[in-house]
């Protein structure tokens, strides 16, 4: 339990006139305080500074500040899908549908989508678990991507984005106190979304280590061993997976699937399976397998009994529509009762916004090879997936040319995880200037080269090891200058503390 | 604290086959357990489902499920103002930029919108706090409303609705244990958003009551007296204020305002202002007065001392664009180190939804007298309101023609709160259906009328009163047949309980 000062008036009360703030530091909610999320943290603020500095004509030795710290493809240049735009704007101006401007399949779109809304706008309240006849088509989206396993409308929760559906489940699952608190497995390196979430909620992290000399792959193994630990001081419940991973960008393989759903099915875990990366597959060699379909052919000892949630969003993928806020959760083998509660739950907060919601629609339910605006839609889908395979590629081969990155190859997601080898002198300065060392070398880069990346802390890694996280998003062109001037900074910085 | 079984698994290791589920009603988060939505509860389900049957040709005594369960003007039949949506579409699909179909000031909005978005996309993440220039455009609104009273943008929270940000800055302000827990003060009746979230975050509830005979007015001998009884178990830190009042209507006296002030001031309480109904104010002799205005109108001793939040939405007033989970909170004297907390907890969720954020940048920054969307932005905002005035006295007029039903004026907002009596023996009936009365009055009319409205238990009412709440959003013909048959319904369950 945390202690919290009795209320000042209660001095006042006694004859104190002087009172402090209500809410300060001290007396605010000490779970709130442990909230770290790197991803916009202190160098994500400097780089803002930065460039209002920039912009007020300070002199910097760059023009620009390029945020490669964040995956959001439309602000690194990545221009909307067209078809997707075209449903949004007729769904928000219904007047258009009467103008000729627009293919007949998006206002196809629009029109039943509008059906479906209270006075066939999308300024009415959704049901709170989201449009029926949108949480249908995410269903037939489901089991198409699946090979048929069947997929229910009453399984799939639409939210706003992915992370507020996390957040959502892990709330259902946390309870208990002391040694019978919830315990929630996460990835290490993770997303700093789930170290976030389980600080606010007052849930006990457990860290389960990626294998950074396997491609970064996932060890059952050391599940046990993280588990095994666990157990001594909380109560184990939950497994969670990101895979595509996020921040390191491997894709699991089946078997390591299959390991994960027996692992999970034997100490009784319920499956958190993060997924939204599941269009961005780029290794050779390398697929996406769903956990859902993966349990679903490990037969119906698996299938009828392992609870399990799994999370899209219309962030990533081909659309990164990030701004939109759209994605969905399907849950599997949930207790009804419990689904109730879930269903109350989200009620309270009314509903995810519709506008995304009509975006996650066009995303599970694209133009088809017969209507106007295929040809157009497959064109700009791949394009976008082939330049972001070719950027994966690209910094692979990049970062392995500069001597003390090393880097694994990014079969997957958006993000590149490479390791650096820091100088024990640079080590030291670091301490000196009170940063760990990945973050003194993040904010150098910055502040000399205009780059802004994550320091490898901020998303958790081993001991004594150093990474950063980067986007692959920056056009092919910005991304070999943004490469260049990493690895001139990298060998600069290297020198200077030799 | 809260127990919790150890994880099932433990049998496991000690030979015990058969294993439930990992999550289970009584193994889940016991918070989210005590939860309660009333506005979106068992019988707008109940409601659903009548929908469904009426649509299946299942034969009832009406045609139609009409929904005043809830403030959705849209799903009622208000269509949306011109303006708004010709934005949202210029901003959705920027090739209507070049197309003449759209008034210059609408297309001057969208650039500006879409200038301050990365890579000019409402696609791309924004700051967490929202767009700047947005957040400049609600600080000038908030300005010009409350009579040149300093705003800053940097006090400003934009929001995914309004809900989004009262449950975020309640987060904030909880903390203790046992008696030191946090107390927050909150109206009965209420709107049931503050409970569920007391409940989520495991707060104390204090409940002071308004007094219906007196409008529903806030009394603060009522304030004093449950602060006072509250400081015997925990430990008094906020409170909440809902003005114009849902589901009550009324509109608070700056008189009124300026005593809650001063009685937050003396008990060092934090003040949560709901302001989300800040232009739907009807009554002759009632204004809407803010209590930032009020509070720096009461001079410094107040004005820099008092810690404050308000709230607004994109979902009442004449917009009521709730599909879009638009809003802004306006933090005053907040610690800044809190403020920095506060900053980098919304930064978790990444942003509020891109377009609900410029949805809101237009009604804090509409069209102006010498701008060609004027007139007609004018006439359609002047209609929505001025319908809505008539609705509203039509409401209180008609509900005090039944004898049994005793109706406050609706001041403001979009509910009516009226008080029904109901005969012993209904009363007795009700129990023995296992349920409150209230709550089977609604249900008996749902059933026999389609007529879906909010059982007073959903709010809280005082012991022994019981009431419903109705929106006054149906289009005035439809108005008039609901008032008809509520009118009918209740002389006939009078009549069969005496």
């Amino acid at each position: 339990g945390t202690w919290c000062p009795l209320n000042m008036s209660q001095q006042a009360v006694n004859g104190v006139s002087h009172r402090g703030k209500v809410l300060t530091l001290d007396s605010m909610n000490p779970n709130v305080k442990r909230v770290e999320y790197a991803v916009r943290g202190p160098i994500v603020q400097r780089a803002v500074q930065i460039e209002k500095e920039l912009k007020e004509g300070v002199k910097k030795p760059f023009t620009e500040v390029i945020k490669a710290n964040i995956g959001d493809a439309h602000a690194m240049g990545q221009k909307p899908i067209t078809f997707l735009r075209q449903v949004l704007a007729l769904c928000s101006y219904p007047e258009l549908l009467e103008d000729n401007m627009f293919p007949e399949d998006a206002k196809k779109r629009a029109r039943r989508i509008l059906e479906s809304c209270g006075g066939h706008s999308i300024g009415a309240y959704s049901a709170s678990q989201g449009i029926e006849c949108i949480r249908q088509d995410v269903a037939r989206y489901i089991e198409r991507r699946d090979g048929g396993i069947p997929s229910s409308p009453d399984n799939i929760y639409l939210s706003t984005g992915a992370s507020d559906a996390i957040v959502t489940m892990l709330k259902l699952l946390v309870c208990g106190e002391g040694r019978s608190r919830t315990g929630v497995m996460i990835s290490i390196p993770q997303y700093p979304l789930y170290s976030a979430a389980l600080a606010d909620l007052g849930a006990v992290q457990i860290s389960y280590y990626l294998d950074e000399d396997k491609c970064w792959s996932l060890d059952v193994a050391e599940l046990r061993r993280a588990l095994n630990a666990a157990r001594q001081h909380c109560n184990p419940r939950v497994l969670c997976i990101i895979n595509p991973g996020n921040p390191t960008g491997q894709v699991q393989s089946r078997q390591c699937i299959e390991d994960v759903i027996r692992f999970a099915k034997e100490e009784h875990l319920f499956l958190m399976a993060d997924e939204v990366y599941q269009d961005n597959v780029y290794a050779e060699g390398c697929k996406f397998h769903s956990f859902k379909k993966v349990l679903f052919e490990m037969g119906p000892e698996y299938s009828s009994t392992v609870e399990m949630a799994s999370f899209h969003s219309t962030s990533k993928c081909y659309m990164g529509e990030c701004g939109f806020r759209g994605g969905y959760m399907e849950v599997i083998n949930m207790d009804p009762e419990v689904k109730a509660q879930l269903t109350k739950l989200v009620s309270v907060r009314l509903c995810p916004p519709v506008p995304g919601q009509a975006l996650l629609d066009l995303v599970v339910n694209p133009p088809q090879p017969d209507e106007p605006s295929y040809t157009t839609f497959m064109k700009e889908r791949t394009a976008v997936l082939a330049a972001l395979a070719e950027k994966a590629r690209l910094t692979e081969e990049t970062f392995n040319t500069v001597p003390g990155i090393t880097c694994n190859p990014v079969q997957g997601a958006m993000y590149t995880f490479p390791r650096i080898t820091l100088p024990q002198k640079a080590i030291d300065k670091a301490k000196e200037e009170g940063q760990v060392p990945d973050m003194y070398y993040c904010m150098r880069l910055l502040e000399e080269e205009g780059i802004c990346l994550v320091p490898g802390s901020g998303f958790g890694q081993r001991e004594g090891t150093f990474h950063f996280r980067m986007t692959i998003l920056p056009p092919t062109e910005k991304l070999k200058v943004v490469l260049q001037k990493i690895r001139e900074f990298h060998l600069r910085f290297t020198q200077e503390f030799s």
